[in-house]
């Protein structure tokens, strides 16, 4: 930690800090300039809350020098995490990148879900994505089927082969989620919602987090962080889009450069979800591709079997048509990246380089 | 509702969509221009979902004419929401604005909690506030007290004669909230936790729902709306600055204008919190103040018995002497400010007229 | 400037960054953690680009420990600038605020503008504004009438005795403003023409810069620091909002925190626009007096003989009897501000405790 | 275009507005709702300001449904725009992605700008690019070396046969421009500089504009408007980041989505600048190849012959190794995507159809 006091800070105020810190365990450094006194401290930042430093009398600036997310970063666990389904899937390190598709929300014709979920084993998918647990921005719009639709991805599930991933929006359903899915997520709007992460440290089953849509970085990386820390190790992070000033012909503007960013920083699995990062049919192949061009470790998107007549985000479902075919063009560029391959080390040797 | 379609859209895709919309409740206008069909469409937006229409071929776009939030709005309830506390302290409408302050945490001593609201009462303010559960970014970072920490507001209250307002984080704690606190807190991070916020709208005790630090005023009302369509009318807005590109010099910019914006589009009290909204000691009282001459119903902010030690926020936190100090000019500007005055009469004309 | 080396940086890089800083004239101190090490380096940080060091094998990352507007800024200039005009109008410091109004733009008819401005005189305003020189979005928007505007504004203040306040947009420009203009106002998207700044630190005219809708406090402030820089030390700061992830209700976001900081950090006057800040009429009051109790030495605002044929920003155009009614309140208000109490040195000494 | 009353607009207020728009030419058609009216009118969008309908008295929303860059466009200008130079190189439309790298300032030796030269030829690159004029946040940074730093692009092309892409800051350096560079490049601070996109207008030579950090699509086009308006209708658009709320890991967050978009609703060649829209040397490989697979007719990035001395940007800028080695997979990428393939087509065909 280093901490910049003011120019006009006192020697009383400057050894105050340093006391403190010392105090704390942290081995301390004055650098004195002609200006003003630079502190630099050397120890475990969890035994010291930076903002009880920033409110001691003199203290111009506190900056972290290292980085907050232990478990979740690289530092400490160099190797990429790789996750394995019972069925064989991975994901995650350079394993093949997945792909998890289906509704937005189940709904109530079983036979509309089973129709995608065919499709979607046809084409090669792992995972079949859907919501039974809605987060709706108004109370009027349809709040999901809850454990109906829970046991529609089980079925579903059952008769293909497709691994089911589904959302959790309260800590009480995470017994039911833990039944049926084999990938609970955590939807953007809850990735600091810190109850349900420190709840699902305490299950085994995989959990992805969405990044919130004000979410930085490291707030992202410290969401993984609480359910590693509460005892969970399987966290896969899903890139969605983040909130800006432009959203006229976009719902959010994905930001692609968080894939080789988190691959940089930490060891876990990416997933870009290129329907919601965009909200439009046509910027998912695009988008799709170029989210695996940078390294994500798998794609989540939409598929509706009639989505003019879905009940969440249709406008960013594809058809079963249209789907089949930006799915074998995304396939085929899936084949065409040999993901162990030369290149790619070459390239990390130059990020470690920076 | 307004569909507008492409240019080049077919009669048959114009026919679709009007004959769905017909189908919902709605009546339709068309109208042809020579470049593109506009579908001007009547009716309960809650009947049909805008992403559902979205989704037909040939829609460029929809767009919502009325707002979405009934309840939370002025259309249907143009009195003012004045929510009356046992203890005859009032909050909305043109009632004196009220005080709500505190530690940003509740800690270890009671001791030190007891002196803040000494402090409190004896400025004249009506609430203590303090966290029990704290959301917070890093889980290594102090997580509260919980139950203990309410008692421990409890007591305070108990000596004081303040009211007490609290954060709930999780559906399962609101029982033991709704036992302690006399207005529950909703924290920015969990705005869009809609579980959370349906269980709010089953009890009768009022919410206070803080923005969270990306929502717009749509969704902020929105927020409320979950609450009241549940229920409980008893909901208070709480300003706490949103998140932007700029936050070199604060935590979060305070958008003061969504006060006067509030006020004119809902009938809910509306608080302000520059402690949170600013990140900044010193810019609790400029902004504290503008808050209120733009029509804040209250303003919350945080004091802590030794800011030099406290267990979060302590920069964003004002000492006793210095909390003393400005509440005193604070006091002075809202007895100064004439809430029943023609000034802002002759104001909301203005505001009617645009 | 500090610099953090990586975890894994060799002696050979860190001593090759420590060398190139010493030949540039720092003094260097090297704190030698066990995870990693951190280079104090004090000096002058006009000599070395941060850029530089940041492209360094083994550098983490550069922080700088000053400001970098030493012009601008209050550490070698603690007095408040005031600026003096011919007529004995100020402007800063501890001075009365002052009001700038009139249309957005200047329009073919003079009278529309000397009606406004015999309004604006009458109400105790100072300043007359109007554009001549319009910046628009789109080409085919109103442009301006150039220098019959210009002609327009110095006989509306030839017989009101107002000051011109009006917009530049080009460095060709400026001898024309130079000769019509009383402050000459940087337009918000050319807050870093960089050209236009050095060229306005050639001539004495006081200079009114308004914040670009994405510019940090720190790129105001340097945007200052290049005219004062080339040698114009008369540079007035307007505060007109930034750019959100939210306009629905709103043009932009008025970032008032800005006025006590920018008052904090720097001696230069500090105008608030609320009519830009925010595009909408009814807000203009509110958040006009908002920005007063914030600090502001001035308000600029815009009134319309007509707002409903305005060539331009009509929506957020006070009609002339609005601004009779507002003005008179906000005069009101100014009145009742004692700029020189005991209240602000106070708050002042707060502020310089943090 | 679509005005939205008030619900409590009265019949009058709706009479107004309907004349006012049929006095300007527009088509009128009232629907009447039980709780408001809409009035659509169609015509010619430049007759009239959205902004003075939004200030009529009654009015509570004016929408515009067909947008406002009718040159930069694709609704009349299906084709894409090819820009051809007198060397034979192309870019747009289906032609083969160029490659425009070089230093961000020229500096003072030529042979290391002759070094990267020489390297760009080697590698297949099309441009070299450089800063003569250099646009700086603060004054007391490098400034560029002006005419002379043209001279030695003008002379390091002559010797490789590269073209030249460099940056004009003011109108008064366009004749100087004309004679030196091959594109003249709009800096993102100057997108909204008019009178430079005007002067602009009048010549001939490409300009290649910069999206301002800021700036939305739509005035990202409008910019674009301006220059084929005033006569010049060769210009290219540049991606290079937006600025958002998480600029810890980046410098700015690319928005690669911008890259379907421009391409769906303009005929314009749109290239993406990874190196400065991250600012980080580790992330130009992926960020450009993701550009390259959504659709980007070219990148931009940068390469110094020795960046750890580099006057402007060195943390971004590859030495003459990495780039060698990086542009080696991105020609192999580019090799790899067929432009004139089937799949392409079939995108298209989708984005059609939403």
């Amino acid at each position: 930690m280093i901490v910049v006091m003011e120019p006009k800070a006192t020697e009383a105020q400057i050894q105050k800090v340093a006391n403190y810190l010392e105090g704390h365990g942290f081995k301390i450094n004055l650098n004195r300039g002609e200006v003003l006194t630079v502190i630099a401290a050397i120890g475990d930042k969890r035994m010291v809350s930076t903002s009880v430093i920033n409110s001691f009398e003199g203290v111009h600036e506190v900056k972290l020098i290292q980085e907050p997310y232990k478990l979740a970063g690289r530092g400490a666990h160099p190797e990429d995490t790789v996750i394995t389904f019972e069925n064989g899937v991975k994901i995650g390190g350079s394993e093949k990148p997945v792909l998890m598709v289906g509704p937005c929300s189940v709904e109530k014709e079983f036979e509309g879900l089973l129709e995608v979920a065919v499709a979607a084993k046809e084409m090669g998918c792992e995972f079949l994505r859907g919501g039974a647990f809605k987060p709706r921005t108004s109370p009027y719009d349809f709040q999901g089927l809850e454990e109906k639709g829970l046991q529609y991805l089980h079925e579903a599930s059952k008769r293909t082969g497709l691994l089911v991933v589904t959302e959790v929006m309260d800590t009480i359903d995470i017994p039911l989620l833990n039944k049926y899915a084999d990938v609970i997520q955590v939807g953007a709007r809850n990735m600091q919602n810190f109850k349900l992460l420190k709840a699902l440290g305490n299950i085994k089953k995989p959990v992805m987090i969405k990044r919130g849509p004000s979410a930085n970085i490291r707030e992202f990386l410290l969401a993984a962080e609480y359910v590693i820390f509460n005892g969970n190790p399987n966290v896969i992070l899903c890139e969605r889009g983040i909130r800006t000033f432009d959203h006229d012909f976009t719902r959010n503007t994905l930001d692609l450069a968080a894939v080789p960013i988190l691959r940089k920083y930490s060891h876990l699995p990416v997933v870009v979800d290129p329907s919601h990062g965009t909200g439009k049919r046509y910027l998912i192949e695009p988008m799709g591709k170029a989210a695996l061009v940078a390294g994500a470790h798998g794609l989540m998107y939409e598929v509706h079997h009639d989505p003019d007549h879905a009940s969440s985000d249709g406008a960013q479902s594809l058809s079963i048509p249209q789907f089949k075919e930006i799915t074998k063009r995304i396939n085929k560029l899936i084949g065409r990246i040999d993901y162990d391959n030369k290149a790619t080390e070459r390239q990390q040797k130059i990020a470690k380089e920076n």
